[in-house]
């Protein structure tokens, strides 16, 4: 069993040795005298739980900057065309490029909703991130394709029993229009029976809320509710357009909520998330990225600062989303949401760690780490990474990083050709 | 004379050589065969013209992270007590710290508001940056310290004709609830005598602009309109809170706007900035960051990126601040402002460049440079700086870091404990 050893490192304003035999949190003392594979000093630095992005799409990185300063449906129309046109080895580098930038944003932990999931999780595996991909269902009222997923669906659940520890299998709803009604129900009924999360966009935009308020008489959050669906196994990204009685039926069902912020706003989505309310409800609130071709980078660090500076503008109070909820919505809240015993700290969790170079201008005058951490440092701080108790990053570099960029250029190059 | 030459490097979506000579650039061409002293390969790189912060107080990098989440007025009251016992050491290395982390995220140029000139004004000197010192009235009612001050300015100024070439003067009232109305108009005549930059805060809170509805029947931009004191050399932080005829009288005016939304939201000042009602007015608008005890660090990289989603988001609209007007609002503006021939590359014009190092994920696939630029990468992405000719930063290195982080450690953890 390898073994890592923190001397003398910073975290939760104290200074220990932290001890990582396997995968996990073995001891946190002063000094632990023991010989370690690995020995990192902890002078100027600071130890963190991996940030968990909740939402994203990640092969995604291929289209990274296709579809600027654009209106929302030329975008989407435009994005389609080109996915249909992804083969598997893009999808492999996609997801391979997404997993380097979110090691080198300091993200240990993902949960993704997109297509070819076999290759998304080989990537997983080489690459020695924990993730969770869910097989996404979008069949719009096409009941042969409905057939056909959920045929795949079962097939990919039955081998993801194969897959390493690190990569959890779940199932995805797109979103309630683009999936019909009986799909919605089988797929939540799946998930249940076989303890999976069912992953799912609610109330991303107005237009697709007001919709269903005009078509089917109620929310989206009430329509999944009306179906049964909603339960502390949803992971509801978004979640913009909100009534009260929403945020009640989230809190009350113990949703999985996760916030968007930065693509949200570029795609002019809305920005009046209503973090107090659902929290204040029983919603646990989540942070995501998006896919790349949304918010540009899979940075949950960024999310974070900006997350915490919309609440205090559209509410008017400088108090809103204080510093101690943001980095639990950046990693314990997900790991919760997960069911991995991460997001922390302690003997016996996972070791899924984060070690930030304090040795910088924005970490000076050293008054507040978390304050610096959030908003006056960006990701470059992040040193190093452990995740499963593997060092996957050290010193910012990242295996394979040259072979990924050269493999995405080239086929997003031809990707884009052939879209044209 | 030094010289400089950038070996086949992608600007302006060309790739030539460019050749500094002294603090110009002395030529652009396809293949430039001369001996220079310093040679830089523009292999995975991409040309900047240097980033402009058109508002700043420097030295509050001393106070980063002091009050977090915290309601304005308790953060302002603890920041004055603070900043009432800084000595001239803290303001200088307060002010070189300013200039380390403006380096570092691509800064060549800022505009500052503080208190002790002149220990700003030898920072400046020894590290290389280009800037513009305002000496800043703020009298309240108090006639003694109003004629104090006007002696104070004068002879700075005469002190300044002496400063060197990249350290200009200006007078800055810090806003009109602060200086009384005499002052106002005497520190406005002094500049336009003088052919000075007249730089003070303009209706950054709703607060701030209801009082001089209420109390002097107009808006504060009117205000200042009504005093004779808006020309084209007037820069106006802020201008958050503004109406129709606001909007107008700083178009025709052709007054410098600065847009510092980080400070806006984290403080909760306000979001809804009318950028293109500004620009279509006729308003030179240009980006800051405010102080670092506001937005916790000086990074335009930043600004750029949240001035543009909010745009998009608070008016619904994708397309709004699309990036080539982002790009003008980073460095030509702010050069059109501080009447100097800079943010742009081309010959002749003043060698205040960046190079952007986009070997890295953010900048992958090499679709839009600009794109990933703003809202993929940060500011680690920037490699080296040039300012006035010199390299002032090589491979992230800025000579005399340690120093600054230790000095203004020792110095905060100091003023810290004398303020408690």
């Amino acid at each position: 069993m390898s073994t890592i050893l923190l001397k003398q490192i910073s975290f939760n304003s104290q200074i220990k040795d932290v001890l990582i035999e396997g995968n996990k949190i073995a001891e946190i003392a002063d000094n632990i005298a023991v010989q370690a594979d690995i020995v990192i000093d902890g002078k100027d630095r600071q130890l963190l739980p991996g940030f968990i992005n909740m939402h994203t799409h990640a092969s995604m990185t291929l289209v990274r900057g296709v579809e600027e300063d654009c209106p929302l449906q030329e975008w989407l129309e435009q994005i389609w065309k080109i996915e249909s046109n992804m083969d598997e080895e893009m999808i492999y580098w996609g997801a391979k490029l997404a997993i380097l930038e979110m090691f080198q944003s300091g993200t240990t932990s993902f949960l993704d909703m997109y297509w070819m999931v076999p290759q998304v999780m080989q990537a997983v595996e080489e690459m020695g991130i924990r993730a969770n991909l869910s097989y996404v269902f979008l069949t719009h009222s096409d009941q042969a394709k409905a057939e056909r997923q959920k045929r795949e669906c079962m097939e990919l659940y039955r081998a993801s029993r194969n897959w390493c520890d690190r990569c959890d299998f779940s199932v995805a709803i797109h979103a309630d229009y683009t999936v019909d009604e009986k799909t919605m129900i089988w797929a939540s009924n799946f998930a249940k029976e076989h303890g999976l999360l069912l992953n799912t966009h609610i109330a991303e935009t107005q237009a697709e809320t007001q919709t269903d308020i005009t078509n089917r008489g109620m929310s989206p959050v009430k329509y999944y509710d009306s179906l049964g669906i909603l339960d502390e196994n949803t992971v509801a990204a978004h979640c913009v357009w909100l009534s009260d009685e929403d945020v009640e039926i989230l809190g009350k069902r113990k949703v999985n909520v996760v916030h968007n912020i930065n693509s949200n706003l570029k795609l002019s989505s809305g920005y009046k998330f209503k973090y107090s309310e659902l929290k204040a409800a029983g919603a646990n609130i989540c942070l995501g990225t998006d896919g790349a071709a949304s918010s540009n980078n899979l940075d949950i660090l960024e999310t974070m600062k900006t997350s915490s500076l919309l609440q205090k503008a559209w509410r008017g109070d400088p108090k809103a989303l204080p510093i101690d909820e943001l980095m639990d919505l950046s990693s314990l809240n997900g790991a919760n949401a997960l069911n991995i015993n991460a997001g922390k700290i302690e003997k016996g969790a996972l070791a899924d760690l984060i070690i930030v170079d304090t040795r910088s201008a924005a970490f000076v005058p050293n008054v507040d780490f978390e304050a610096d951490l959030i908003f006056a440092a960006n990701s470059s701080c992040i040193d190093s990474v452990i995740c499963d108790g593997v060092l996957v990053m050290e010193h910012r570099r990242v295996k394979g990083e040259d072979e990924i960029l050269d493999n995405v250029n080239r086929l997003a190059e031809k990707l884009l050709r052939t879209s044209k």
